[in-house]
């Protein structure tokens, strides 16, 4: 990794803790729910409405709170049908209403959540914004993910910050040609192989991956990645050594 | 306006057609909400709602149609209330669940609603783009603004996109000085008084204000602009005899 002149970072779960809210929003939301259904069947029926409304929501915590009040409204409604052949008793009224305003609860709740950063990401990005000019990349709300920036305290060390709304290959490509930086002066560091590692590498950028113990599904990547501009890191502090 | 490098057009109701189908959306969730509520009453409870909401959602239809969500929530509940005060009979199960679906289904099929262009921009732009750097400006869910601008078959007319998450002063001058471009070679054109003419008039930039018919209440703004750059318009063509 010789000649870098960029260093983006993405930002969730890389610079700062993230799936593990929406993580524990879903787990509350399974457990809400497990008077109608089993949580894993919670969870699939959700995970199903995420995907059916990806195109048209995104990513980040407005569309999951949409998928949720969704969900609550197909699984009561199916409840109610069967109640309807006889099975069992009639619901007692405004049970959706009851658990989506729990939902809209935890989800402003988690909007407003403090930011926590991981370890080492302060001092990593103090050392490297000396040398290098440093990105934030990330992809979600927009006003969401600038509040996140803004509350990091992190802004001041990056010379530019994009919001997208998707991480595909060319994505990067339009951002690098927009900072004039070739892909061999570029890397990325992330925690998503498919959002931060494989569309860089792709464009022959360098990537650095370091994992983080929670991925959602949809980011979920189980190949083994080989590259020569390629690294897995345990820790964001180590990329210090191999620059 | 003489020395004008470069333009910048407001998207929503300056260039197409918005507000009047977040208007109709309102419309049908007032008539939706009417065996609860009168359509004016349920009208001002949404408005509160997405105030509140506001710093939260941001702008753009998934924090509407959140806020929506929320305010059938309310109504529904305060409605059985009053009824376990024996008042009324209690309402069938699942009426909140019923209304929420509804909702949902308006939104999503507003998200995939077909642009329609405003009279006159593709000549406008056509005729400005071979003389002027145009801009477009816009506020809003970051993939639904992409979407639309997509859709808009405009996007090759303009030498930069930028789509904020509120349009202050701070916001345009920004952008004015990653553009590097001072002020006095700026020009805004929008319909709203408050996001497009104000913030640009008070950095010294010129302003250009098309009213649209319609006008949501947070954007309202009653007082006259007075001011050496601004001019108002009726029609987007005319921008042509003063440039």
């Amino acid at each position: 990794m010789k000649n870098i002149e960029y260093i983006a970072f993405d930002a969730d779960d890389t610079l700062w803790v993230n799936e593990l809210y929406f993580y524990e929003f879903e787990q509350k939301f399974c457990t809400l729910m497990q008077p109608y259904l089993p949580a894993d069947k919670v969870s699939q029926e959700l995970f199903r409405t995420e995907m059916k409304n990806l195109h048209l929501y995104g990513y980040g915590i407005k569309g999951m709170m949409l998928c949720m009040v969704e969900t609550i409204c197909n699984i009561i409604a199916q409840k109610g049908e069967s109640n309807r052949q006889g099975k069992e008793q009639t619901p007692p009224a405004d049970e959706a209403g009851a658990c989506i305003r729990e939902v809209i609860r935890l989800g402003q709740e988690l909007i407003e959540h403090p930011i926590e950063l991981l370890d080492g990401v302060k001092e990593t990005l103090s050392q490297l914004s000396k040398r290098y000019k440093l990105i934030l990349i990330t992809k979600g709300d927009l006003l969401d993910q600038e509040r996140k920036v803004s509350k990091s305290g992190l802004k001041d060390y990056f010379h530019h910050i994009e919001i997208l709304s998707d991480k595909q290959p060319e994505d990067y490509q339009r951002m690098m040609e927009r900072l004039d930086c070739p892909p061999e002066k570029f890397l990325m560091i992330g925690n998503s192989v498919k959002s931060d590692i494989l569309p860089v590498l792709q464009l022959n950028g360098y990537a650095v991956h370091i994992p983080y113990p929670i991925t959602w599904q949809h980011e979920q990547h189980e190949e083994e990645v080989n590259h020569p501009y390629f690294l897995r890191l345990n820790k964001i502090t180590e990329i210090l050594h191999h620059l």
